[in-house]
């Protein structure tokens, strides 16, 4: 591509580092925002800014929080011995969409991969496993997406728990196979979450 | 969508006010800046905020420069008399790269359209009709998308400048080199049909 302007070669190279967007949408979204008031590409640029300069991690869920404890997890009516395991802040929102679930959750942060280079290290593991040595958790329900890695990363953390007493599930397989559990609708995502079966069960399967 | 960060909603939503980017799509741009370092957000804020503040529209020719005029229209090298007539500079850069083409460009902005509250006075309409009358142009050619909008827009102007003494083409219509005749649409293979050039002329190209 040919650029007759240095500032917009630059933002549309900028914005095609985006997954998923080529040259030519980034062309398209920044010619758009040319054709906007400027406070428009203002308010944007804010709003990122003040995204990755200011948001917290939970220090106890590892959600994304503008707090240090997150909404859920000082929430006093949610069950704090229950702890649903999901990789990513996507799926608290999506299980939080069900309204089925009213304990707290634990963000892993991704699953272990050893081709993308995500080893436990990596992952928010260890703090999950000092929580249930701690014997704050009674029940950790396992939410991950049902792929090689996410057994993979199921297990890993089941091996380094099971010594302790307490109860793990994992949610039932109402989700297909191999399906990411974002794009789950609410309903199934709901039952797959009631009808939740024992970990050790879910290995025989 | 429920959101555990008012600062992620933010960002969510403006980055949602992009044409063609929903909200889901919008929060997975947004939580891979929060997975990257730093300053690539900033990377990516700065270098729209500089296009929207800095860029200026080329004085002659209203394509997109970093300077009073733009790179081809202070060519000496382009002929300043052959004036091609698009809509967008996305047209422009189309048009380069082709290599074809050593005049100078007049970009309106946008077509004529009535349903998008689109009028003549909303274009860079007047300001071409200008510099025909000053007589510094010889031939125009239009290059709009052969629409609806893009002919009303072709005919409101040649309405303008038809008294003066200039050529006027439009870019031919035809099946892409290297098509499928029988793929081809209708219209375009009529128009195509209609505006055949003498066989000995395509043996020169
Ligand atoms: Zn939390
Ligand atoms: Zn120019």
């Amino acid at each position: 591509m040919d650029f007759s302007s240095k500032l917009l070669e630059n933002a549309v190279n900028e914005v095609s580092r985006l997954p998923g967007i080529g040259k030519r949408t980034a062309l398209r979204l920044v010619l758009h925002l040319l054709k906007q008031p400027k406070e428009n590409t203002k308010y944007l640029a804010d709003a990122i800014l003040q995204l990755r300069n200011d948001v917290k991690s939970c220090k106890k869920c590892h959600n994304i929080s503008d707090t240090i404890l997150c909404d859920i997890c000082s929430n006093p009516n949610r069950k704090e011995e229950l702890v649903c395991v999901v990789e990513d802040i996507r799926d608290v929102m999506a299980i939080e969409n069900t309204g089925q679930f009213r304990g707290l959750y634990h963000v892993l942060g991704g699953k272990i991969s050893p081709i993308e280079g995500v080893g436990p290290q990596n992952l928010n593991i260890e703090s999950l496993v000092d929580k249930v040595k701690s014997g704050e958790i009674k029940e950790l329900i396992f939410a991950l997406s049902s792929t090689m890695e996410g057994d993979t990363t199921n297990f890993y953390i089941y091996k380094q728990i099971e010594k302790y007493n307490i109860t793990t599930s994992t949610i039932a397989r109402g989700i297909s196979v191999g399906d990411e559990l974002e794009y789950a609708d609410e309903v199934t995502l709901g039952r797959s979450i009631i009808n939740r079966i024992p970990f050790e069960n879910s290995l025989r399967q």
